[in-house]
């Protein structure tokens, strides 16, 4: 029983470009996790007689049909009307979706205008797809032998709504349960991680391995099919270890967010306290932190010390320092992570320093030459990076917190880390 | 001559929701300015068959077709391979782009196999676009009425393929020229000002009024086709004149990249320095004015102060005023904002204290209240925030981010800044 899916995205905002199709990207991930194949994704603009086309032609190639979009009084509800009638379909007024809606409204304490009780006419004996993240309630039925499911355009409800509506429906359509493990890994590029697994990937079925990049890090998703959850994790175990061991201490966690969250979590845990003195990161290891709710555990504060002025008079690096190896050493970056530990009194502390373009810096270190340090109470140690010259501010940015997370892990899990 | 555009593009990853459709958003977004108008996204993966179907599709119903993705050695060059057989034309080699592969791959010194050269085999009698950013060339010809563009998949390379190739090419297709300026505002809903447009806006032909609304900012697009560029500007002026009238000190610049860039930009016009004093917000508003290069022309740097201990140890807050209005008050965002100040030696300095959640603070305070300040020679003044309570912790630190920026930049223009 292997299922073909399309993904149709009904909105003109898609069309003029004001926003990309995320929903797209987050269903077709989703649905390859449940072992589902997406074939295509089309989108339409409001358009009644675009989106019947693109509905009857939906209809002739896939058998599961995934609507984002047009379910709002603003294009009066233009892909339920669309996709009720290609199925020969009469939409029937539901007083339960009425009542949420009213209520929705009730709670937000905004005004609900007449036209926003459209949304509660649905495709007579569907499945109702009850939103909790906004207005327009999803549905889902089956006809002709297809499986068509509904819902609602805006991200923060597309991505609820396929996670505790749809999913559970497309769960009962497959016999069994899919579970994965992402495993997470830094300090390997996703081609060289390719070449060393491709072999393996490709011969496998179940469970099945799939490599991921991101912002200089690399993901593997194992994903197994089986009868029963148990059975599912019996397939998964064997393939995780086989990667951990494959990959060292490469692998930062298994199933965690990010490294910065490995790195309070196990700060946490120690009951330590961490601080940051950024320079050329400029409170992008502080944001990354306190991204995370209750940071606070463990974060103390941090210093943006942008200027050589601010290196010296807030952190105390000794300015003959700063004159003699400038702000782009690793000696000053030791000296801001040892600063930074002693004016935050924190436990560890963090550093940055480099250069993170467009140009040079004006001792002539090349874009891209950064330094990070950790300092602890066994004492200082910086690695030093060069990570290409090529103009890509943001990037080297965020690979240069991520190294700094990357010596706090290590440092708090016992690795090497080149001390 | 109106035209109708579809982007197919090819790439299983996009089916696999590895990656996000952005070439297709940035194209949609830069052939509406150019006045085409975009009915279909289709997206298939590296299968043969699906894509003749798709081009058959394409070919049948749009008159310009752009393809994104399908033109390397990893998929056999499927895309060009597709498009040729579907217009009846012939690959032939072209000596001019085999020397420019080779020589990509001598610049970058990476090893050249020999399936890069297919890529040098192009549609008879196509124009070549050359790609300066890979090494795939793009490629355009005329066949049966139909315009086809074929651009290489990879952002970094579909977007400059597209402004610096694709855009010149579709140029000649139209008469005139088209251009276009960005009016942004702090301070408004987006509902608010599409209700203060609505009517306007549609009655517009040329130019026309496009609003946008990202992370708590919004934009309005005035775009014009003309003759010569000077006939635009002359259609353009009245219109970004009257927007600016109508929403007054809202509008914060026109065709600026953002508010932390108008901030950044006033300053160093006046030669005076910043500073911050993050605790909610926890590094976002320094790491914003470090994403701008050149941002040490006025900014300092920032202390991160997370914990009280910190706000009272390095910024200075009095241990009393923590103690009796908590960390969350009007009163410890003056003396955040005023410590930065003579902590860091700046002449005007920002600071944020919040709750972003997802739980209350221990006084009671609801996540969404937040106090931004402003400290200059002239004094300080508090603006209190109350965002709203859902669990939206980024959208909550951006905004009261760009709160920040707006007290400054209202500060810096001699704008009402409340105080």
């Amino acid at each position: 029983m292997s299922h073909t899916v399309e993904i149709l995205s009904v909105g003109t905002e898609l069309l003029l470009g004001n926003i990309a199709n995320t929903d797209a990207q987050m269903l077709s991930q989703g649905l390859s996790e449940l072992g589902l194949n997406v074939f295509w994704h089309t989108v339409v603009g409001d358009n009644p007689q675009r989106a019947r086309e693109a509905v009857a032609l939906a209809k002739s190639r896939a058998d599961i049909i995934i609507t984002t979009g047009g379910l709002g009084p603003t294009c009066d509800d233009l892909t339920k009307n669309v996709l009720a009638e290609a199925f020969g379909k009469k939409l029937v007024f539901d007083e339960g979706s009425a009542q949420r809606i009213r209520s929705y409204f009730q709670r937000t304490g905004r005004p609900m205008t007449d036209n926003n009780l459209q949304q509660a006419m649905l495709p007579e004996g569907c499945t109702i797809l009850e939103n909790d993240w906004g207005t327009a309630p999803g549905c889902a039925f089956r006809a002709e032998g297809v499986h068509v499911i509904m819902l609602p355009g805006p991200p923060s409800e597309c991505r609820p709504m396929f996670h505790y509506r749809a999913k559970p429906y497309l769960l009962s359509l497959s016999e069994g349960v899919i579970a994965s493990h992402t495993i997470k890994l830094f300090g390997i590029g996703e081609s060289s991680m390719e070449a060393q697994l491709r072999e393996q990937m490709n011969a496998m079925t179940n469970p099945t391995l799939a490599p991921y990049a991101k912002e200089g890090e690399c993901e593997l998703r194992v994903t197994a099919k089986a009868a029963t959850d148990e059975e599912a994790q019996t397939l998964l175990q064997p393939t995780v270890e086989q990667v951990k061991a494959l990959f060292g201490d490469k692998v930062y966690g298994v199933d965690v967010p990010s490294l910065e969250y490995v790195v309070l979590h196990a700060l946490t845990e120690k009951g330590l306290t961490l601080g940051t003195a950024e320079s050329c990161t400029g409170g992008l290891i502080a944001k990354r932190l306190t991204d995370i709710p209750g940071a606070s555990a463990a974060f103390k504060g941090g210093i943006v010390s942008y200027t050589n002025q601010v290196k010296a008079g807030v952190l105390g690096v000794p300015q003959d320092m700063l004159d003699q190896f400038g702000a782009v050493s690793k000696e000053v970056a030791a000296a801001m992570a040892e600063g930074a530990r002693r004016v935050l009194g924190c436990d560890v502390a963090l550093s940055s320093t480099g250069v993170a373009g467009p140009d040079k810096d004006d001792r002539g270190n090349e874009v891209g030459t950064m330094f990070v340090a950790i300092s602890t109470p066994q004492g200082t140690h910086v690695r030093a990076l060069h990570l290409g010259n090529r103009p890509m501010r943001e990037r080297l940015r965020t690979q240069t917190a991520s190294h700094a997370f990357d010596l706090a892990r290590r440092y708090l899990s016992g690795l090497d880390y080149g001390k």
